[in-house]
C-alpha cells in the first residue's frame, strides 16, 4: 500500500510503533499476572505495571504528536485510505488521552492490578467485603476518567463506552438491546414451555482435564489458530492476548465435570485469536494492524464458538473423535442427543457457562448496573443486593453467593466499565458476518461436516481482520454485509436453532 | 537502617529502584522468551527487549546521575555503610555505562536476543554454521564493549570480567586456577586408576518425568525455596531469574534416563534462588538488595548441588522417598550403591551434567577459548576445531558433534563472554563458606541426615544474602570466613570426598 510522502506521517507512524512496542511488553507482564505470576509477585508486579503504563502515557500525550497532527490537518489523505485511518485513529487516541492526567492513568494501572489480586482471593472466600473497597477505588477513578475524557450532551458512562466501540452510546445500546430483549424473552418462555428435555448430565459426566486440554488444542488448530504464533494456557478468567506479530496468547480453565466451559471458551478465544493472527503484521502498532472495536472483535470469537462451535455441523465431523476420546461418557451418546446437550437453554448463575440465548440477558444485567455506578445511583456496597434483586427479576433465580454473583467475572476489578455491551453486539454483527460469509461461501454447513474451516477463516481474513481498523464498526458491517446493525439475523438464528431443537411451533 | 539526610542521595535512591523496576520487567519478558514463547513471536520479542534495554540504558547514564554523584563526593557516608556500597555501586555502574555508546547497548541486546534463537536452532540441527555468524556478531559486539568499558593496564578480556565479578582480572583468575588444576588433573588420574568402578546404570534407568518434576519441586521446597514466591519451569538451558521481590523463577530441563541433569540443576537453580529469595526486600534496586556478585552467587548454588545434595547425609533422608518414588529404577539399590552413582567422576562432553572433579576443568576451556575469541586470536569460524583440540587435551575425549561441544552452553550466544570463571570461583567460594558454616552450626552431616536445611539456609540468609552488596565478594569473604581466596578448601573437599568414594590411598 502506498504511503503518503509526508516526513509528519513517517514521524507519527514510528512514534505509534514505538509506544505499541513498549505497551506489548506490559501486555505480557499482565498475561503473565493472570498464568504463572506467584501469588507474593502480585506487588512488584503493579509496580512495574504502573511504571509502564506511565511511560506508555508519556508518549501518547506527547506533545510532538499533537505537533504532527497539526502539520498532517493540511494534507489531503483521500477517504478511506490507510493513512486516513491512521491518522483518524491516532488523533482520537491522542485527544482522549491528553485529556487524562498522567497521575490518574498511573493509579488506574496501579489499582486495578491489585484491585484483581482482591477480586481472585474475594471470589475464592465468596467474600464481597474482601472486595468492596477496591470495587469503589476503582468505581470512584472511572468516573473521575468519564468526567476527563467528557461526554458532550450524553452521560459519563459514554466517556467510557467509546474507549472500547467508538462512536457508540449508551442510549444507542439500548436501543438496540430493547427489541432484543423482548424477542428473547419470547424465546426463553417458548423453551420453558416445551416438552423436550435434554439430557444434562450427557456434559455433566467426567471428562479428564489432561484430555479436555488436548481436544481442546486440536479444536483450535482445526478452525485455524496457528500455535506456532501462539499458546494456550490455564487462567480464572480465560482471555485473549494479542502481544504482537508471532505471539498472540489464549487462556481458558477447565472443569472435569462441565467440558463445554474448557471446549467452547477455547473457540471462543481462538476466535479472538484468529483475528489477532489475521491482523497485517507490518502495520502493528497503527490502526491498519488493529482490530476495529471489541463489539466486532467479540463477533469472531462468538462466531467460532456459538455459530460453529455449537452447530450441528460441527460435529457431524467432531463427535467420533470426540467420542473416541472420552468413551467412558459418551459411548452411548447419539449425535442428536449430544448437539441437544450442549445447546440447553436454561436460566443460570455464570455468564461465560451461559447458553446462546440467556447470554445476552446476562450482558444486559450488566450494562444496567454499571450504568448506575458510573453516575452514583449505586455504591459498592450495595452492589450484591441490586445484582442479586435484578438476577431474580431477569432469570428468577437468586444466586447463593457471590462468586457465581457480582463476582463472577473480572471485568469491575480490571476496570473495564463499558466493555460489557460489546459482547452482545458482538453477537448481532456476528449473526450479520455469518449470513454475508454464507451468502458468498456457499453450504457453511456441508463444508464444517467435512471438518472444512479454511474457507470461512479465509473469508474473515479477507473481509475483516486484513482491514484492521481502516472502517469504525458500523461502517465495516456496512461495507462487509450492505447492512446496518441490527437484532434481526441474531434473532433469527436464535429462533430457527432453538426452535427446531425444542420443536417449538 | 538509618539512611543519611541527604536529598541526592534519597533522588539517587529512587532513580535507582525506578530503573530497576524497568530493567526487571525485560527480565520476565527474558525467563518468558526462554520458557513459553511461541517461535514466531521471536522477532517482536528481541524488538521489545532491545526498547527496554534502550530505555534503561538512558536512564543509567542519565547526567542527572553524575551531578548527584557528583554532590554525595561531598557527603561522608562512613566506611563499609548501606549508604556507602548503595553509592559506590551506583558510580561503578555509571562509571560503566557513560562509556558504551546507546547504539551499542540496543545492538547488543538486539543481536544476542536474535542469536539465541539461531543458537537453539543450530544445537537443535547440529550444524555450526547456523550459529557462526551470530557468534562472529556478537564477538565483535564485546570486543567493542571491552574497548568502550576500558581495561587499564590488563586485556581488554578483564573489562568483560569485571561485569560479573568486580575487582576481578584474567591474571588473578588463573592464579586461582592454576595450582586448582594441578590438583584436579592429579585426582582425575588417580580416580582413573581405582579399581573402584560404581554402577552408573543406576542413574540412566527409567525415571518417569512427571516423578522427576515432582520430586525436584519437594527437594527444592525441602531446601526452602519459596513456591509462593517463585515458580519452576522448563527451558532449554536451566537458569534462575529473580525478577523482583516475591518474584524468583528457576528453570530445568529433564531426560528420563539421566534423572540427575533435572535433580541436581533444580537445587543448583534453588540455591541460587534462595540467594534472590534471602536478598533485603525493600532494597530492591540498590546494591543492598542486590547479590555481591556472579560468584558469589555461584557459591549458592553449588553449595545445594554439591556440598548439599552430592552428599552422602542428603541421600541418608532422601533416598527413601526417592526409592519409592521410583520402585522400579532403584528397588534393588543401597545408599552406597545410589551414592557412587551419583558422584562418578568421569570426564565427560557436557558441563552442566559434569561431576564435581571434572565440571572445573571444563570451564578452564571455555576461559581460555573466549580470551582468544576477544583478543582476536581465534575467529568464530575456527571455534568448533579449537574446541575439539582443547577437549581432547583437558579429557583425552572427542566431541561427537558440535551440540555437545562448543555449541552447548547458551552464555556466547547471550553474549555473556566474561561469566564462565565465577562458576569455578564460586566452588572455591563454597567451600570456603560451607567450612565457615560447618564450624559455627556444629555437625551438618546430622542435620542434613535428618532433613534439617533451615539452619544451613539461615546462617547463608544472616552471612550472605542479606548483606547484599554491602562489600567486594573478597571482601564477603573475608568477613564472613575470615580467609582471602583459597583453592585449599575445595581440593580437600574433594580429595576427601572422592578419596572415600575411590578407596584412594
Amino acid at each position: 500500500m502506498s504511503e503518503p510522502d509526508a516526513p509528519a506521517y513517517t514521524e507519527l507512524i514510528g512514534h505509534l510503533q514505538e509506544s505499541a512496542l513498549l505497551a506489548s511488553c506490559s501486555h505480557l507482564l499482565g498475561w503473565d499476572e493472570q498464568t504463572y505470576l506467584p501469588a507474593q509477585g502480585a506487588e512488584h508486579r503493579a509496580e512495574q505495571m504502573a511504571l509502564l503504563a506511565g511511560l506508555v502515557h508519556e508518549r501518547t500525550v506527547s506533545p510532538r504528536i499533537g505537533e504532527l497532527l497539526s502539520e498532517l490537518d493540511r494534507i489531503d489523505l483521500g477517504a478511506e485510505t490507510a493513512a486516513a485511518a491512521n491518522v483518524r485513529e491516532a488523533r482520537r487516541s491522542y485527544e482522549r488521552a491528553t485529556r487524562l492526567p498522567k497521575e490518574l492513568v498511573v493509579e488506574l494501572s496501579r489499582v486495578t492490578t491489585l484491585s484483581q489480586q482482591a477480586w481472585v482471593e474475594a471470589r475464592q472466600a465468596k467474600d464481597f467485603k474482601k472486595f468492596e473497597p477496591w470495587l469503589e477505588k476503582v468505581i470512584a477513578l472511572k468516573r473521575e476518567e468519564a468526567t476527563a475524557v467528557g461526554y458532550g450532551d450524553g452521560v459519563p458512562y459514554d466517556a467510557l463506552l467509546d474507549d472500547y466501540e467508538p462512536g457508540m452510546t449508551a442510549e444507542k445500546v439500548q436501543a438496540a438491546f430493547t427489541p432484543l430483549r423482548d424477542d428473547l424473552v419470547s424465546l426463553v418462555q417458548q423453551i420453558a414451555g416445551s416438552s423436550v428435555t435434554p439430557d444434562r448430565s450427557i456434559v455433566t459426566r467426567a471428562y479428564s482435564i489432561d484430555a479436555q486440554r488436548a481436544f481442546g488444542r486440536r479444536a483450535a488448530e482445526a478452525i485455524g489458530f496457528d500455535f506456532s504464533a501462539g499458546r494456550l494456557d490455564e487462567a480464572a478468567h480465560p482471555f485473549c492476548s494479542g502481544i504482537g506479530p508471532g505471539d498472540c496468547r489464549l487462556t481458558t480453565r477447565y472443569d472435569e465435570h462441565f467440558f463445554p466451559q474448557a471446549l467452547f471458551g477455547t473457540l471462543h478465544e481462538a476466535g479472538h485469536g484468529l483475528y489477532e493472527q489475521g491482523l497485517n503484521r507490518d502495520a502493528f502498532g497503527t490502526a491498519m494492524g488493529h482490530s476495529a472495536s471489541l463489539g466486532i472483535h467479540e463477533s469472531q470469537s462468538r462466531m467460532w464458538e456459538n455459530f460453529v462451535g455449537r452447530r450441528r455441523a460441527f460435529w457431524e465431523h467432531f463427535l467420533t473423535p470426540f467420542r473416541e476420546t472420552f468413551s467412558t461418557a459418551l459411548g452411548d451418546v447419539s449425535l442428536d442427543e449430544f448437539y441437544a446437550a450442549i445447546n440447553i437453554v436454561e436460566p443460570s448463575f455464570i455468564r461465560v457457562e451461559a447458553d446462546e440465548v440467556t447470554y445476552n440477558l446476562h450482558i444486559m444485567l450488566r450494562f444496567e448496573l454499571e450504568q448506575l455506578l458510573i453516575s452514583g445511583d449505586l455504591s459498592a456496597a450495595d452492589v450484591p443486593a441490586a445484582w442479586n434483586q435484578k438476577f431474580e427479576e431477569f432469570f428468577s433465580l437468586s444466586p447463593p453467593d457471590d462468586s457465581v454473583g457480582c463476582m463472577q467475572d473480572v471485568h469491575w476489578s480490571a476496570g473495564l466499565i463499558g466493555y460489557f455491551p460489546t459482547y452482545a453486539l458482538g453477537n448481532m454483527y456476528a449473526a450479520q458476518f455469518f449470513n454475508a460469509a454464507q451468502s458468498e461461501l456457499g453450504d457453511l454447513h456441508q463444508q464444517f461436516s467435512r471438518g472444512e474451516f479454511a474457507p470461512l477463516k479465509d473469508w474473515l481474513r479477507t473481509n475483516i481482520h486484513q482491514r484492521g481498523h481502516l472502517y469504525q464498526a458500523d461502517r465495516l458491517l456496512e461495507v462487509v454485509t450492505s447492512e446496518t446493525l441490527s437484532h434481526e439475523p441474531l434473532t433469527d438464528h436464535l429462533t430457527s436453532k432453538f426452535g427446531e431443537l425444542y420443536n417449538l411451533g
